[in-house]
């Protein structure tokens, strides 16, 4: 792998995310990150959560980083957090 | 301080939870732990950056730690997802 590998969180099922980090690490990715902002960062650590318990038996917990990010909306600029969760393989 | 002190996030808003924040360390908490579970954990995340970025001056963020509990409930056991985010005063 060249380059990392993002899964972005919404709104949709779980298990479609959990599908996505599978489906990177699948395909030779050393690390995914997980990001969400807002409502779904609590989704983001579902899917980090369930892809390490249930599927992914040679990936570690890496590093968990919250942010503050502003965004601009129609009605001004406003604060939304966000979290990025690292998941990385560790190739034994 | 003895002891590491804990604001657990639930479904008030989320000021109320800054404040408590606010209020430990001012009390001369060393380190403060916000813990949710569940759909509570962007509120975690948003009482972190709102209390770090709007209040809190001499403390920086620790470690993130997220984890699966079982929990019992009528309908039998079910997994529910947990963060714990660390904040430490820096005595600067």
């Amino acid at each position: 792998m060249l380059k990392d590998n993002t899964v972005f969180v919404g709104n949709k099922p779980v298990m479609n995310y959990v599908l996505a980090v599978v489906t990177q690490f699948n395909n030779g990715a050393d690390e995914v990150a997980i990001k969400a902002r807002g409502k779904a960062i609590s989704r983001a650590v579902d899917t980090a959560e369930i892809a390490l318990n249930r599927f992914l038996e040679h990936v570690d917990k890496g590093d968990i980083i919250t942010s503050t990010e502003v965004i601009d909306t129609d009605s001004g600029r406003t604060n939304v957090s966000s979290i990025e969760i690292l998941l990385r393989n560790r190739h034994d």
